[in-house]
């Protein structure tokens, strides 16, 4: 294919757009790939549309190779199988909600897992029709807080979604694995740098689920990884290493201590080193202790929740959301505090939690045999020495403590240090939530029914246009992966010069029998203006037909490596093909 | 590509579905191809998705053949470029409109006209920048009152769309004949019979329009054609042939005749053939005048309108809206009678409409010299020879009579025939309309402004996929042209014997060897089930595995004749290979 710039609907822009914070963003917008259209929804012009579908077939001959089977889901969707499984309200402000003329309710969808799980029940009733994978490739919809980052994090978006169903855990454990392994071969595939986090802490008894985040430094996703292994996992799912019990035998008594005015962590440190107590105290010795409220989905009424943690740690939000999770939560406001006058603010300590029956959960850190620095439940009071499994017993642990580097990594190796990404991919193990909720099962041989279980696997294709934009990018512009790349090879003819037009024609025609796709800039621009334009387009390779044709050589530009060389016209078919590969 | 039925996707039904009305539905469905999920919103199974993408692909090479350029916009639209142009209004109830969480107000796309005229104006802004084509392969949304047959007029249905921008009205007529020819490609292509209509009677001063039906018994649209030419024409848009006027001189005086009880035409023939008045009266004498009441786009009162057509004919409510258009209209009710007591029910007639000022249009055929029996203004009389254009005037002439078989055809050859289709593309000159409404105007040659000139150009991809059903099935089911069958060759194992089952391996790997497509029936199913779904599911050449190759043949079946030869087993690749061609 030859695609002429003299008639391509394309305008390059010299400045970046106004709404534009991130690079992929910027560039998109600068080199004509794609427009805005309303917060969070673009359109695809011509050459950004050839990168979406070339990422798309990628996605979808990895995911036949792997066996699975390709169908299409509508994006318009009726609220009862939404209804069925309670996210027609969970999903809360995030969907997308419609009613058509009879005032029907319908949603567009933001993924498919009713849908998925109701066909398969209406095709398939034998345990012999398992295990299946089906997917589709299909424009998915989220009414996104916060639209951001152009096709980063769009409202209408490209998204590949697969499900697994099977008969046994440990058939979803071999539909995972081959999800995991395909994933793996199409960001292998893609080019892309990426690490694979495990997604959840697993705190709530979930089944196995882990993100592939690409790194990015302009990622809205924080991860940790170890200095000495491959371990990494979302923030949200690092489980903190707990310290080993210790004796309880001989350590020192509890003491309430008047301290006057130490509302903070810092003033009660100072405090304490001050006033001579024979050591040393440092705000990890203290355990701060911090109201919630919480709700279950669906109840009526609030719960209080403390949750202790060192008291040189702040309480990370993210951490506590994923460990609370499908609970909403809050902060406990001044009218609450007012109804617990037990609740004695800067000064609240286990004692009054456990003796007014709120439930307590403590950083995994606070072991049996740790002694503390915490509040008295009096005001200007704090008690130390209080320990664990002696004078207080917990409810249980909670991951809600920050994350830090330097902390050690849970699985034993080195220490944590963290890094950015963005998520390109997500594999998850249901389990029979779903085929439990829309009655999915499968006569066993023994003519009993058996639960399906099911996985899901995402991956945001129009996402991937951008992160791979990201990871390539440079101060000139775009730089494609040839896999992805609009085009094979960008011929840029330097000059109005009858002779350098025919050799730049003859050059696409030949190229173009070689079965090789060229951009060919046959504009009556400036030399400038074009070679500016072809760094910013950024097909990775590009053959500029200028001065050098008077003898006998074309200069044939690495766009990735900035490097030049000069190519004898003859060879020059010869030379792209090659490098096209 | 193998496709082997054991792990396929697929259950074939033995019933039709209970919704089911059309030929092409209780195919698609019974073979598995399509699942309803919701009224007018379906899935698509994998047979399905194959079916549509081939037909997809073969609008998408003869589109991009013509020169046009694909984009993308998304289906999520916000509301003001439709504001703009009045459609937000215009399109009432058919348009799905829905809140983002921050209120802003956003539909589901049903064409896209706004928004490419934005983005052309975004992009271009000089003379030299046109003509241009762009188009889209996209889900459209359009809520329809009865979704019904199907895929054939669904909620969610895909559809290509395209739009040229030229700057001159020969430019326009240029694009519409480039895309009129590129729609025959296409549809030539998908081998399907088809007429081309006209699709408004252009009544309204309104650019060039034409309609692709493709010709099926269940077609919603009736159109005519003439018995001796290629004239074809929607029943809306059939101008009525005037004859020419008739010299007034020697006409009979108009005369006022008692006629009791003659409230219907038939009535009144009856009652003037017994009167004795010396000629033989038909209902083709009578004019009948109908009263309806008329209001423009956002006006605020309705204006009386009368009709009067011949008493044999009804008036056609469909060509009297397309007259209209886009002004809405009733039959007029009872209370406006009551206000307009110069109206007398079943005895109206020019005198009092025209005395009154009220907008009085004929049927063409009701030329100047024609003299009609029609109503009197008061009850039980009515007037004899009341000669047009001599006796009274109209305000003018409006298609609105039925048109009817053996009716001259309006270009003068033979007598029109209805016939039935759907409407599978369609063409138009759009002129001006979005430009002016949207500010497109390009810098001409000389710094002034040239107003765009647009055409658009729709075909319904996911509905042809039903009607190529609907043109080709047989009464055991479906039979696909080879281009869009979702295989090349249905291969049959007939048996379960292992030298069946090798052979029929065998054949598959090496017609997959050979780029054949093969959908393999691997199943365990009974030789007979096998038949009736390779029947059901319509590949055009079923390969029968069975008692045959102990005699060294396999039967080779052509799914359109029914006829089945036996090939020897080491000839079936080739022979197979050039059927398929």
């Amino acid at each position: 294919m030859i695609t002429r710039m003299s008639t391509l609907f394309l305008r390059t822009l010299r400045e970046d757009p106004a709404d534009a914070e991130v690079p992929s963003h910027k560039l998109l917008v600068r080199a004509g790939y794609v427009r805005r259209v309303a917060p969070g929804v673009y359109s695809w012009l011509p050459l950004g549309l050839r990168v979406l579908r070339k990422v798309e077939a990628i996605v979808r001959e990895e995911m036949d190779a792997m066996g699975a089977q390709e169908i299409q889901f509508p994006a318009l969707l009726p609220r009862e199988p939404y209804e069925a499984t309670n996210r027609w309200t969970e999903y809360g402000p995030n969907l997308f909600r419609l009613k058509d003329r009879k005032g029907g309710d319908y949603l567009l969808g933001p993924t498919h897992e009713e849908l998925f799980a109701l066909t398969v029940k209406g095709e398939y009733s034998s345990y012999k029709d398992y295990p299946l994978w089906l997917y589709q490739i299909q424009n998915k919809y989220r009414d996104e807080a916060r639209p951001r980052a152009g096709i980063l994090r769009g409202r209408e978006f490209l998204m590949k979604d697969s499900y697994s169903f099977d008969l046994t855990d440990e058939g979803l454990a071999e539909s995972y694995a081959a999800h995991r392994a395909t994933y793996v071969r199409i960001f292998d595939r893609l080019g892309l740098r990426y690490v694979i986090v495990k997604a959840t802490s697993g705190a709530m008894g979930g089944s196995a689920s882990e993100e592939f985040l690409a790194e990015v430094p302009i990622g809205e996703d924080t991860f940790v990884r170890s200095t000495d292994s491959d371990y990494a996992a979302n923030v949200e799912a690092v489980v903190t290493p707990a310290p080993p019990a210790r004796d309880l035998a001989g350590l020192p008594d509890a003491q309430v201590h008047h301290t006057p005015n130490t509302p903070t962590i810092d003033t009660l440190v100072d405090y304490l080193n001050k006033a001579d107590l024979g050591r040393e105290f440092t705000a990890a010795d203290t355990l701060k202790n911090v109201l919630f409220k919480v709700r279950l989905p669906g109840a009526a009424d609030w719960d209080i929740l403390a949750v202790g943690v060192p008291g040189d740690r702040e309480i990370d939000l993210k951490r506590l959301e994923a460990s609370l999770a499908p609970a909403e939560f809050a902060v406990l406001e001044e009218a609450d505090f007012a109804k617990n006058p037990f609740l004695v603010k800067g000064y609240i300590g286990p004692q009054a939690l456990l003796d007014n029956g709120v439930r307590y959960l403590v950083d995994p850190r606070v072991v049996t045999g740790t002694a503390w620095v915490t509040g008295a439940d009096k005001p200007d009071h704090h008690v130390i020495d209080l320990v664990a499994g002696r004078d207080f017993t917990p409810d249980g642990t909670i991951e809600a403590a920050e994350v830090r580097e330097g902390d050690p990594a849970p699985d034993g190796t080195g220490t944590l240090v963290a890094a950015r990404g963005i998520e390109i991919g997500h594999v998850f193990q249901l389990g029979r939530k779903y085929s439990e909720a829309l009655g999915l099962d499968a006569l066993g041989p023994d003519s009993k029914p058996i639960t399906i279980t099911m996985g899901s696997y995402g991956i945001g294709v129009s996402r991937l246009v951008a992160v791979i934009a990201e990871q390539t990018f440079d101060e000139i512009g775009l730089v494609w992966p040839r896999q992805v790349s609009p085009a094979d090879v960008h011929i840029v003819i330097a000059g109005k010069d009858d002779t350098l037009r025919e050799a730049g024609e003859r050059l696409a025609a030949d190229l173009h029998a070689r079965g090789v796709d060229v951009l060919l800039d046959d504009r009556t621009a400036s030399p400038g203006v074009k070679f500016k334009d072809a760094e910013l387009i950024g097909v990775p390779t590009i053959v500029v037909v200028g001065r050098g044709l008077a003898n006998g050589v074309l200069e044939v530009k690495d766009r990735v490596s900035g490097s030049r060389e000069e190519v004898a016209v003859d060879a020059v078919v010869e030379h792209v093909a090659s490098l096209i590969g």
